[in-house]
């Protein structure tokens, strides 16, 4: 059918592999020293003038010979004459000669305007800055491969230096390619992929001093992109091509770099980021950057960043590593060197981390990730408990501040963020969906700060609370009351079907689509058939799962079902119908610790303000009759 | 004489009013994505289009309906039809109905060119990506107050925003005043300076995300700063002005800052850093910074920077902090903050930590230093050996490779630290001069890796060897022969006063400038002293010390004295004549651990290279003929 090969290349050897097949001849430019912030010193740099270039008063006061003042005690004041014993001298005025100490003006007694008295002797060279003291003529200012920093500037500046020899940035031409791809719209036919990793690779380039040149959209047309290439790499230091490094039918890149260089690798043993093309062409190395999202932005890094180095002879700063805990049990992929991305809380003194997606399309997974484990080729995980060492995506003060929320999900979420971040610029509130009972377990196991739950008890009839004396007992909890919310039937514009209750859900033209296990809109439905008697094999699409209410919606909107069970926010934001079934109460859940802490009483004023209740009723389908009552809290230990 | 006033208000207590007295209404503007990296959102973005938007293929293979394959298992092959029963797919591709699940290339057996073969069942779904799986309509993307990273403009783009609502850069206008300041020259004149805290202040405020506007230099006029400051503050979110905010004759920013409008804090208890102007003109913070580089920058990052922060309502990363010993004791200044530039190195493990010069004029102080320690008010500070906290300006990673160097200051050591550049992206080599002797405490305590010597033994008639003997007995170390070198008189050019011999220097008309104590060159001197029988009282200026042969060199061409004794390069660098005196050898002292370590054998590859003979025998003045030979090394242990 097709050709398919892709090797397991360790991603070392290949990093290693193209580094030493790639020699820059960086060309240096000389340019003007105050527009030279980040750029990478070609030469080192010397002084051409002192600074300061004159003796020079380190204060305000008086310049005086030193020998006139020697005599000077408490009983025996000596006066001097102005002009010919002293004049004043603020900081950084040259002393004249034959001057050569200064006495701080506090230590000057006025007689009249022609004479001052002081009453202790002065060392030569007193308070006198002398030539150079700053920086000397001859002195090395910066080293070469130097990063400039802005105090860089300043030192350069000071010691004459008005240019500076830097490296002539490197040119990165990138190359989207595709024929499902589009420019960036608001418009997206079905087919159509928007593209939008040029637009990352460019920011990523720039961020580590490259000058990316972002080249339009090129068809999956083997000679097309040939050519493109072949333009490429005579222009540009480094070429990214993107996508079609893997080995499927319209797979181009592998075969473009073959005909008109050396690839060099096809593959790295590593999950996610294995299509990945390492290539020589002219002298000028080349990339086949891979089109899932996470894949290709890893392998950017990977290879383009350290080619960038490479080229500037320094290396840049690694991420900040920590080591935290496993909150659920990570697996390896057998052979490969796995890259997670994962969530970190800070809970209790103890940093928790967990993984995110492992799919390689989703850019939101990057978006979210706190940091990135790596798992070698070897090792099978970690079970949950295990620490383990992680990269970091943001800085740890930022992980220390941030409130995690977990559970259920649900849109007031976001509106809580909204306002604690309006209400301060060290406050975050970062929320993973693992459904209500995810949310309690995560309580109990330390895991999180607070949890969305409306779980239904169908022998009380109430929600919440028989599950937390179920599962946190004598633990330290607060139940706080959030929002009532309308349940309902999600359905397309119309709802052409005719869905109105439970009943017709087993019908054989009605495909549904659920929620995943332990979320708590899936115990409402099972409470629904149970009351209605109808077995769950009955409906069709039972066990397909969404993990969120937009997902479902988005679904049903999609035409890959017909009918789901959500809020109304998320029906509303697809454009569907929504038939209410049930009001239910949705809690948050939290330690005590947090609910006693300074970010516990943060939220506590969020989610009492009278905005929060404002913009959680604009949102429609909620009602905040009760909102911020505190429904239990578990007694003092 | 002049009004002497300027407050100690604790640091935190003025920055805490500045931030209560001043609100922020930042405008918004709305800017394309794809030019927004490092911005700041002013409104959570929520995603418009659903990234996929359609349901597609997560792999390479063909799209089949799952129940036609529930038959399927090794025993059972079932036959699918081209068209009918399946179509082929690449990663991508919309799923075209009714197919509803994917089998991956590798699973597939083409019997020929219609038919298919399979051996297992694929559930509904599998390897397809719903509608929706990276992004979902109506999802938050990015909340409010956050700092653009680049893989948040591939969620915006995948989301369909084009355009994003961010703040808009806050302009600060810096106003540099002062009548003895020039824009930045080659050429300066007695009482001229180069005026370039202003390029360091944008450079700084650039990185932080602000607009800066650099003013062009305002003469020292009490009128003339008044109606700049008062045209900036129409204009500009906040106005440095630089210098003249201390108490001086003509430090004009308090009064002009009083009379427009509001003084909040004149002086903060911080050493350095102390004279601060913070006030308000027309709602607009004015920040009056001190024209000593290390005070201003101090003083732009507690004002400026958390002004900028305020603004945008986001905290900034804040620097990495470590515990570290202290090489030397380190005295605090009573009843201020003291902030102490540092250097750090990493030997044998350990984070040893070193004052560098307290001068606030040093600019170069903040160039060489890695970290910064903070004393708070109320404490003496660190004894030698004591554990500190430091807040690192360099990366740990760069500090951990780094090559410390001390003892005797040497040109030669500038080469080495430029040919280990060269040589790797990894490698750096980091000086501090504190003399021959200064080098064999400093190896004594483990506070370096190298230091420089040449000392004169005058019982021996020989060098090095016996202090090392005498200091080091038992110590695991190596001494290195580096170069020989060429020490001599330097004098003005033509040589005015007919220097010679060291019995010239006793001359009246003849003003010496001598070296530190335990310098190597200053012990060269006492030796030709003792030689020709001279008391060292009769030398004028033989108590005057400078702490390097440039700064010997320059005293000598800014004519503050005659002749110092130096290196031949230092006297070249600054246009004096030589004479020599003697040639001495100059070592390379190391401990045992440091020259078997990796580090230890490329700076040794680097001194045995033609280049470096090359380079050091072109600076003139030195000899390399036993460059590179091992003179003595430790017994093993």
């Amino acid at each position: 059918m097709r050709k398919i090969y892709l090797e397991d290349t360790p991603l070392r050897e290949a990093q290693e592999q193209l580094k030493k097949r790639i020699s820059f001849l960086p060309k240096i430019e000389t340019i003007p020293t105050a527009r030279a912030l980040g750029r990478v010193t070609a030469e080192p740099v010397y002084a051409k003038v002192s600074m300061p270039n004159y003796h020079a008063s380190a204060m305000d006061g008086i310049a005086v010979k030193a020998e006139k003042t020697y005599a000077a005690h408490e009983q025996n004041p000596v006066r001097l004459k102005h002009g010919m014993d002293y004049v004043e001298v603020d900081t950084g005025d040259p002393i004249p000669a034959p001057f050569d100490a200064v006495i701080m003006i506090e230590y000057v007694h006025q007689v009249d305007e022609q004479t001052v008295e002081i009453l202790e002797p002065v060392a030569p060279w007193q308070h006198i800055r002398p030539i150079g003291e700053d920086v000397v003529v001859g002195e090395v200012i910066v080293p070469a491969h130097h990063k400039l920093r802005p105090v860089d500037l300043g030192a350069l500046l000071a010691g004459g230096n008005l240019q500076v020899p830097v490296y002539r940035k490197p040119k990165v031409i990138i190359i989207p390619t595709g024929s499902e791809l589009i420019p960036p719209s608001e418009h997206v036919a079905e087919g159509e992929i928007i593209e939008f990793n040029g637009t990352v690779f460019a920011a990523y380039l720039e961020e580590w001093g490259a000058e990316p040149v972002l080249h339009s959209i090129v068809k999956d047309d083997y000679a097309t992109i040939r050519e493109a290439l072949r333009a490429a790499v005579q222009e540009a230091d480094i070429v990214l091509l993107n996508a079609g490094s893997s080995a499927g039918r319209e797979d181009y890149t592998v075969h473009v770099v073959e005909e008109l260089g050396e690839v060099l690798t096809h593959g790295v043993a590593t999950r996610p980021g294995k299509p990945v093309v390492v290539g020589i062409v002219e002298g000028k190395p080349v990339i086949g950057l891979p089109g899932y999202p996470v894949s290709a932005y890893l392998n950017l890094e990977w290879f383009a960043r350290s080619l960038v180095q490479h080229y500037y002879g320094v290396m840049e700063q690694e991420r900040q590593r920590i080591h935290a805990t496993m909150g659920r049990r990570v697996v390896s992929v057998m052979g490969a060197e796995d890259f997670i991305r994962m969530t970190i809380g800070y809970i209790d003194g103890k940093y928790i981390a967990n993984p995110l997606t492992r799919a390689a399309g989703v850019t939101m997974s990057m978006v979210r990730a706190d940091g990135l484990l790596r798992i070698p080729p070897g090792d099978l995980g970690y079970e949950q408990g295990e620490l383990a060492e992680l990269e970091l995506y943001r800085p740890l003060e930022q992980i220390h501040r941030t409130i995690v929320a977990t559970g259920s999900q649900d849109l007031t979420m976001d509106v809580l963020d909204a306002l604690l971040r309006r209400s301060g610029p060290d406050r975050f509130l970062v929320s993973s969906h693992v459904g209500s009972m995810g949310g309690i377990m995560a309580i109990q196991k330390g895991e999180a700060h607070i949890a969305g739950v409306h779980l239904f008890d169908e022998e009380s009839g109430t929600y919440n609370l028989p599950f937390v004396e179920k599962y946190l007992r004598g633990k330290d909890i607060v139940l706080l009351q959030l929002v009532y919310r309308q349940q309902g039937w999600m359905v397309k514009k119309g709802n052409p079907l005719g869905i109105f209750t439970v009943v017709d859900l087993i019908r054989p033209d009605v495909t549904y689509i659920n929620r995943q296990r332990g979320a708590g809109t899936r115990l409402l439905l099972d409470h629904l058939l149970k009351q209605e008697g109808i077995d769950r094999e009955q409906i069709y699409g039972y066990s397909r799962e969404a993990v969120s209410h937009l997902s479902v919606a988005a679904a049903v909107s999609g035409g890959t079902a017909d009918v789901g069970l959500g809020i109304y926010s998320a029906a509303k934001a697809m454009g569907l119908d929504f038939l209410p079934v049930a009001e239910e109460r949705y809690d948050l859940l939290m330690s005590g610790s947090f609910y006693r802490s300074k970010e516990g009483a943060q939220l506590l004023e969020c989610i009492r303000s009278q905005n929060f209740v404002h913009e959680v009723e604009r949102l429609g389908g909620y009602n905040c009759r009760d909102t911020g009552s505190i429904i239990y809290m578990s007694p003092p230990f």
